[in-house]
């Protein structure tokens, strides 16, 4: 087994800085209402080396350090951390993989969401913060078992035909989010559930009217190049 | 482009007290849930001088400060700040050009009043709580995409149509809410939320009894005159 | 007017003591949720005098002090405090003088609560907590409008019906709930509001199973007597 | 009546101990939203002597002290404590005697297991989640009348025809979990009811698909044996 000590100074404080990172992001999914007890899981993949840094499996939210987040190489073999790694650590490690503009995954079951994937049914494209966000319907994904890495195969998969969404609902399980580093993919988690919410609300009220595939695009090349900071 | 430094001690000290009030407002979006993430956004118009204070575009809640406050003139043109204004800052603008009596406007997309928005359903008054404030039902606007001065356009036709009421739902895409202050504004977003909540509830066990109108009429005139303190 | 110096040493420590009861138990709606912005208020009526300590009208919950709570008469009218009193005074007032046993009133706006109130539905008693709390279903009360005390004299009556509900859903406006004491209303409002949401859901997936007469009966019995501490 | 005094010194401090568990747990229901008031409790059999530790009867949480929490043999018999203890008692010691590996055991009126449970429903298993933590359905109990140990019975008894589950929804009145200790019961609290509000929010927009039985044991059986920490 390599160990952190192989690594060059500067890949040792990369880890240093995303175990940082990514143990404050869990504050995040408790602070936007999308995981329960020890469900969900953030990590973040090293620019400096091929590997990344996870949530421990099992562990509460509060009880969450930098110390014990687990860095694995992009095989899911650890590499150091004293906890063993989040059960979807071969699925994230998966995507990083085979996509290599991917630096940030987060997992959820958060309750919308999960209500959407629970149907089998994508969410469709009623909202302009859906067009900005996913450039259409958030797609579901396979049913998948877990501990494999069956799932991160699932999501690479659903994102070649949704190549503009941010996340996968799998099936009868729950999202698996993506960005340029695990804060995007932590926003992606936060927008999912809030458009699940609400598209799910509209649905018991009327009819969601969908957006135009013209105005979806345009929305989504606006938010992408003009919204936000420089 | 004008700077701050054009303006007169007077004006300067009062967009200073502003900048406070609009940042701290924004805290009151994630108390009564109305915001995720970096959505919506408050702004406050001078009394001094031709100037808005608006939420800089895609900054996280926890780092908005007085200071990051941006400042802009009334077509949208920024005159202070550090950060880009927010994305729906000419729509802002746009509204306190046509409506002078408007000296706060707030946009969220909470749950809710989105939900009523994707449908095109105008909210049924069927709420004491909607004689008060809104006068009568809470008024669907128009489609229109973001970064322009149209959903401003389309806010202000809406209103003519529906002049007691404070909020405007904007297809597809949230609420939109004004006020003789920023206060207030933020009032119309919290209240805009709750009776969506509630009217969309009572749909689902029920069919919600519309006040009639004459004694809308009653509840809107003792709440705009008589309720709180003087 | 009548003024607080008109009243005894002893009445005087009550008032001190009821304005800290009674602005505390205001932060109580804000943690249960039950209340937005303003809207909802607190009373409590005292042993010591017919008078009563109310919130003040219009006034955000964070702003309430004890100082800030307003003492009036049992008619309503103003004894001391620098504040107008709530909206509902009247109707507070016309309980206080109709029900001997009553020493608190609550009223909210929350939101399942007030969601059947604008159906005009009763909620069925289909949970051992409404047998325990209610003894029965949560009646709903007449459409009355706001600032006389038309309120009061509707919940009054409706209680005539249904002698062991500590609510009423007035129709259209929301519930108004009695206690021995203001922090025993309160309780009874959140317990409104948990069991509204919780036979609304139930609705959403099947039919709620009524409890037999003579079940809720004895919860209701061993509830009121056993229960808690002596 | 025993007193703690008849016990030795082990058992004291284990009853120590287990005060201070079973009263930092409650704050757990409060935290994950399971309780409104007063209702719900929490207990922990010891492993020294055949004595549990549970919440006082009516008690507020926020005036929950470890001191505060009651001790009883595992008849329901009261061994120390200043306060009545719960109401449930009798029904918590009824599955501590039955079920010899549940050393905790949690109730809740938790909103939407409260729901199925007023229909008389199972909540179907249509989530991964599900699969892991109740494998399979989670089962609803007979209607039991409050305060004798019927309840305890109706938990046991469904359970042997639903092994995997660790909750019970008992009919018209909400779940009861058990777990090896308090921690896991209360854990099991928590997702009982996230499973009952997704599964619930699926029903509303479609027909949740339920997990083949084959695939449930895979993910119960890895979730039970490599899930966590060693």
């Amino acid at each position: 087994m390599t160990s952190l000590q192989d690594y060059s100074e500067e890949v040792r404080a990369e880890v240093k800085q995303v175990r940082e990172t990514v143990a404050t992001l869990h504050r995040q999914l408790i602070q936007w209402n999308l995981v329960v007890w020890t469900a969900g899981n953030v990590s973040q993949r090293l620019h400096s080396a091929d590997l990344m840094v996870i949530k421990p499996s099992g562990v509460r939210y509060e009880y969450l350090t930098p110390q014990s987040m687990v860095v694995t190489d992009l095989d899911g073999n650890l590499v150091d951390g004293a906890e063993a790694p989040s059960s979807d650590t071969a699925s994230h490690a998966y995507v990083y993989r085979h996509m290599p503009n991917v630096f940030g995954v987060v997992h959820t079951h958060s309750t919308y969401a999960t209500a959407w994937a629970a149907t089998g049914r994508n969410i469709p494209c009623a909202l302009t913060m859906m067009g900005d966000e996913f450039g259409g319907p958030v797609p579901v994904g396979p049913f998948c078992l877990i501990g494999s890495e069956e799932i991160g195969k699932g999501v690479v998969e659903t994102l070649k035909k949704y190549p503009f969404s941010p996340a996968v609902l799998m099936k009868n399980h729950g999202p698996f989010c993506i960005g340029k580093d695990a804060e995007s993919a932590v926003k992606a988690a936060a927008m999912t559930e809030e458009v699940a919410h609400t598209v799910w609300a509209a649905e018991q009220v009327g009819t969601p009217i969908e957006i135009q595939q013209k105005d979806i695009e345009r929305l989504n090349d606006r938010y992408q190049h003009v919204y936000g900071q420089n």
